[in-house]
This record gives structure tokens, C-alpha cells and sequence, in this order.
């Protein structure tokens, strides 16, 4: 009797272990390019590791050393993989000097495995930290790999979270455990004023110069908006205003004419702005960053 | 006795409907290039259905709305994938609008998810239509994604497909049968017309700058032509002249000097131009499109 | 007893079998880039030989018919990959010329499927060449593609490397064995005069626009520089002096100020030139290939 209690309880933790620690997918993202070997060599690793896992990639045309859009494309994406996951970013300016390397184990239950050095301020706040360890180096570091400083993707971060993932190590054996805090990168939140929207923003949609706000729907809506109804939208650049004019809050781009502008809500339900099959990015440059603002009110009939 | 033959028979129903069905492999197509979040969004979606599907690139890099170009790369390239394959093409430009969501089980036995915008055009015709079934968005569509209304790639393409394909659900539960008929982009056909033979180019072969028709091996033999012979050849845009030359018919590139043109077949049997090491499109300014024709015939000695 | 022995005896071949021969790991690289669908085109050929392939890249971002550079990636990234794994490389120029299409078992035990055109010069120097044999078409070729000239990659290579990598060949059914010796590319290798470390940039870190030599660290250390010192860096384009410098050797790019030079160990442990968080290659217009030469020498205080 007590033995069959004890085998169900040793299915419910290996059923446990399994959804949250370790499904066998790993996905990678860097600013490396495809252009050599360097994310082929990565996975190399993590395929000597275990021939059994998953191997994908979120990205790798991250900008060289741009640790914001790296963050950014972490919160809009890792959402989306199964709880277990384990996501690698390497975008790491400060490869050998302090900045430390970790393991975030978020709340909603994916492993992110990175330098600390700006990338998890985003999905920190929008998954939640459960724990964070630092990788201890001693033991998670391909064997052969001491007398190279400068490709940690390769030999920590791709070999760390291929073991992780195929269940070689657990969580707790990545390293010791961090206090729960990242290093975060400083930007304007979105915020209303009077019946001004405040906001920046934090990335284009680059493939179409559609330009992308921080403001979520939730926000947006005080302004009381409808589908339908005119925006006067303003767009500045370090406070000097590059951009200014009305349009549609729409469900659709084919709401308006072929090359007019629209404010629509993008995937992650937050404010955006396009011209209907043209570039708007392009058309009116405005480009994307920290030193970008935005302010939409009603526009006054 | 009986049952032995129920056995049989139903051990043959299983390897059809693995073979035609659902062999795990789905390959996704899309205008988003790789730069941000949105392809790796589309696959975390589909390993949430399964993480034991086998997933694919066909292309990402479709110029943006070019649903031309998408037609033109599942012909291209969906044959060589067994059957059973689910093939997602997302070119969307009228994401939002009343263009229908399908699913196209061709006679070869592939499935081709996509916004039937004209991207099946060309392999409707060359696969022929087995069946053309309409998703049903009530059902086939990602829990909590209600509010999004411009990442169907994801919220419906992404997840039906990984359904089909894990098994999760059948073709039959895609959605209402439709006509079996697709939305065609009009464009000129190959033809022989006297001792000339005239079509269009409807691509290049961007790396390498080759000039590629759509005349197949079996029209340009009615020419009588053999490998080593010359042919004359003139390209027009919108009627306009362009290039006029005389090139060799070649088996290989090497068979004219550096720079050189020549004409081949291609590896899809269909009359192209190149520079031997060069760039024909480049050097010649010959692009692609239903505006290019070609006109070839046997040069005067 | 004897039955024992030999039931050991069996179960040691069919580890050895497994770990040099087949693990259904199948790399591509090539000169084809993303945009079209030949790479898909060779992946649906492999799946449809095996559906249990695992199916990775290299890079398809060769430039155009540059055969060093597919030896160098392949030279950079083959030891990261499991023994066993099949790695298909795809710089053609000469295709349907008499250059033979090989597969090289390398002693370390990979084996490269590739047109023997100088893209193994690299990689049979560093691991060895255990066998190579020509592929035999008659048997060794796709079903079917026996009209097509132009795409190798597809018809022949992509379909051995599967059928090997799958286990539906053994690499003595490719082809005749060939003469242990590979097409070589001639290049100035790395070399002590006096007290002058000489030898080329065989390729750039693109990304980053960092260059990296062929000089090893054994040979550096030979120059008797620690960690910190000066280094007096010249760089000559065929003979003409491009660039002419000191700079410190460290272990870290953030041990200079931004924008400053810095020489390096690799990821390959090779001597290399970076800007700290700048692009060495733009600033100063230095690029890659056999005919760019560096000399290095302790700097004089």
C-alpha cells in the first residue's frame, strides 16, 4: 500500500520535472549573424551534449552589442515556447570582465541563460523571477575550453543550457544562487497625462517599418478610444518633434488607402503605427530607441 | 480468420493515413524576414502543440507582400518534401480583411496553410486540388489570442497546421469544404508562337543573379535546338527592349569563359541565362515580374 | 561462454558503428543564402529519405562561389559537431565540369559530402583524412533528377548525406576509394622570421568586423608577449602597407577604451584585431583573403 502511494508521488514529481525543468528544447538567440560559424558551433556543442534535444532559434540579427533589442525580442517571443524551455541570448559587449553569467528561472517557468547585463530587464518584469543562479564556471564549461576567453555562447552559455535542458544537471546545479534581481537598463514606461498617452519606442517591426509603442491596450483605452475614431499622434526625437498627424485607431491595414497611416494594435496588443502596405519608419524616420517618444490624444474634430 | 483480415486491413488504413496525413514535418514560409521574433513566436506556438513535430524554413526572406514571389516558392520547392508535409505560407497583406484562411490538400498529398490570397496559384495547378477547406477560426485558433487581430501566422496558421500535423486533429476537422477552386494571380504562360518561343520571368535566382523563365525543357526542344548551338535571345520589359544578345545553349556554366553569357535549364528544367561567375541581373539590369517576357529563338549563323 | 564473447564482441561493433559512422545528424552549408528555396529543397530530399533526420546549418551565407571561405567555416566549425555527424558543403562553381564529388571521412570521424574544388584544403589539415571516395551516381543520386545538371546539392549530395547519415548506406557503398590527397587552394602560412610573426587574415569575424590571422597561439607565444604588453601590428594588402600600429595584447575587449585597438585570442586561439565595441575592418579598410599579410612584433618602448 504504502509503496503504491510512494510510486504515484514519484510519477507526480517526475510529471512535475518534466513540464517545468526539462522538455529537450533549446533556443537560441545572438547578434552573431548567420553569416559563419559561430551559431553552427554553438549548437555543435549542445548536440555532443545530448543528440536528443530540440534546437531553434529566436534570433541572431540582434544589432552588434545591442543589449535592449536583445532584451526585447526575449519578452515579445519567449511567451509563446512551452514552460521548460530553456532560451540562450548572447549579446555580451562585456565578455570577459565581471559582468556575471546566469540562469533566470522565471515564474512562468522558462530558463533564460545569459550574461546579466541589461537582457532580462524585460522579461524579468513581464514573467517574473523565480530564481536566479549564477553559472559556476568550474562545472559548466566545455571541457577544453580554459584557454579561450571570448566565446562563452559557445562554451558556457550553449553548453549550460544544452545540459540543463536534457536534464544532466538540474536548475540547482547550475551554479549558486543570486539574489532575486537583474541589472536593468533604464526607459520611459508608459504613462497618461492629462488625456495624453505618453510612451517610447522600443523597437520597429523591421520588416515593414512598422513603428511599435509600449503603450499597452489596458492604458490606451482610457483615452476612449473606438475603432474608427481619429488619433492626433506625436512623434519626438530627444524632445525635438519629428513627426505629427492624425489617423484611424483600425482593426485592419486595409481600412485605409494603399499608403496611409494607422494606428492599429500590434501582436502584443500594444499601440503601433503604419502606412497600409508601405514603410512608415522609412517614409517619416522615425526609428526606434529610448531617446524616442510618443504622445497620442484624440484628435479635435 | 475474419479478424486476421481486419487486422490487415486495418494495419493498411494506418500506413495511408501516416503516408498522406501527418508525418510530424511542418515547414513554415513568411515575409517577416529573421530579424525579429516573429518566426521563432510561430514555432514556440506549434512545439506547444507538440514537442515531438519536426520543424522547417521553406523562406522568410519574400520581399514584403510579394505574394507573387510566395506562389512561385511552394512550386518551387514543396515536391521535394515527402507527403504528408504541412507547408505554412504566411504573405498576408490583407491580414484583418475578408480574404479566407484554407488549407489545400493537394493531389500529391501535401498540405499548403496560408490566406488564399493568390499564393496557391502555381501549385494548385502543377499538384493539382485534392480538397480546399476553410478554417474554421472558432475552433482552430490559439487560446488567447481573441483581442490579436494581425499575427494570424501565428494565432491561426502556425497553431492548425501543428494540429494537422501532430494528428491532433484530422483534414476533415480544418473546417467547411469550399469550391475546389483557388484566388489565381493572372500571368503570361509559356508558348511557342512561329520559330519563337516567349514567357515570362517570374524569378531570379537572387544569389547568384541567373535569369530564370518559366519555359519548360519540353517547349524549348519544339525548337530543335541542341546543347553547343546558339540561340538569340531578347528581353523586354513592358514591351520595352532591354537586352538583345546571342548566347550558347550549355549544359554547364563552365562551358563559356569568365563572364561570359549562356542559357541553361535549371534545376527545375526551365530555360534561364547566366554569366558564367557572374551576375546576369546585375550586369544587365534584368529584374522579374509578370511585366518581363523573353523571347528566344535560333540565332542566324 | 564463447556465445557471450561474441554477443560482447557484436554489441562493442555496434557502439563503434554507431559513434563513428551514423547519428543521424545531417549539417549544411552552402553559397545559396535564404531567399529562394534550395536549401529547403535539399532538407525535403533528406526527409524524405529519413524522416528521424536532424537536420542543422553551417551557414548558407558563403559568398558567391568562394570556395576558401567554405573551407575556412567548415576548418572553424566541423570539431564542435558529435563524430559521426554528416556535414554536406555546397560551393559549386565547377558544377557539371569533371571536379569530383566526394565524401571525406576525416580521422576524427566526420564525414564532408562536397565537390572536391579546394573546399577541404582546411579541414583534411586539421583532422586528418581517414578515406575519401568519389560518389557514384549511377546508384547514389535522387530518383528522378537524372535531367537536371545544375543542383548538385539536391540531387546528389544532400541525398547521399542523408542515405549515409540514416544508416541506408555505409560510407564503403558511396563510391570508389579514392588517393588519400584533397584539391588544395595555395595560401602563405603563419611563420616566425627574427623576431616577426608573419602570416594572412584568412577571413574576417563579419559580425563584428574584427580580423582574425592564421597565427596560432603557440607560435605567438614564441614572441615572448604577456598579457598587457604592446604589440606593433602591420598590415600589407599584395605587399602595399595598410595599416601600421601598436596596440595592447589582452584577454578582454573591455581592457581599452572604446574604440580602441586591441590584439586577441580567438575563439579559434588565433591571433586577431578588434576595436573595442568599434568595427576594425570599416575603420580602417582591411579585409580577407591570400593576398592581405600581417606582421607582428613586440612594440618598441
Amino acid at each position: 500500500m504504502k509503496q503504491g502511494k510512494l510510486f504515484l508521488f514519484l510519477i507526480f514529481c517526475t510529471i512535475q520535472l518534466q513540464s517545468v525543468a526539462q522538455n529537450k528544447i533549446v533556443v537560441f538567440q545572438s547578434d552573431f549573424g548567420l553569416k559563419d560559424g559561430a551559431v553552427s558551433a554553438m549548437k555543435g556543442v549542445a548536440m555532443s551534449v545530448d543528440t536528443g534535444l530540440k534546437l531553434f532559434d529566436l534570433t541572431h540579427e540582434i544589432p552588434a552589442y545591442n543589449i535592449w533589442e536583445a532584451a526585447y525580442r526575449l519578452e515579445q517571443t519567449v511567451p509563446y515556447w512551452p514552460m521548460g524551455t530553456v532560451i540562450v541570448s548572447v549579446v555580451d559587449p562585456g565578455v570577459g570582465t565581471d559582468r556575471k553569467s546566469v540562469v533566470l528561472k522565471t515564474k512562468a517557468g522558462h530558463f533564460i541563460v545569459t550574461p546579466d547585463n541589461g537582457t532580462l530587464t524585460l522579461i524579468a518584469q513581464s514573467e517574473g523571477i523565480e530564481a536566479i543562479r549564477e553559472i559556476d564556471e568550474k562545472i559548466n564549461r566545455r571541457t577544453g575550453s580554459e584557454k579561450s576567453y571570448t566565446f562563452h555562447g559557445r562554451d558556457v552559455y550553449a553548453y549550460t543550457a544544452a545540459r540543463l535542458a536534457s536534464g544532466a544537471i538540474r536548475f540547482e546545479e547550475v551554479g549558486p544562487l543570486l539574489e532575486n534581481k537583474v541589472v536593468n537598463i533604464k526607459y520611459q514606461a508608459a504613462a497618461k497625462e492629462g488625456n495624453v498617452i505618453k510612451g517610447t519606442i522600443p523597437i520597429l517591426d523591421v520588416q515593414y517599418g512598422n513603428v511599435w509603442t509600449n503603450i499597452p491596450d489596458e492604458l490606451f483605452n482610457q483615452l476612449g478610444i473606438q475603432l474608427g475614431d481619429q488619433l492626433h499622434v506625436v512623434i519626438y526625437h530627444d524632445q525635438k518633434k519629428m513627426y505629427e498627424s492624425d489617423m484611424p485607431y483600425t482593426a485592419t491595414f486595409g481600412a485605409v488607402a494603399k499608403g496611409k497611416p494607422l494606428a492599429y494594435l500590434n501582436s502584443l496588443l500594444q499601440v503601433s503605427f503604419a502606412l497600409n502596405q508601405g514603410n512608415f519608419s522609412a517614409a517619416h524616420k522615425v526609428y526606434s530607441g529610448s531617446e524616442w517618444t510618443v504622445a497620442i490624444s484624440k484628435a479635435v474634430k
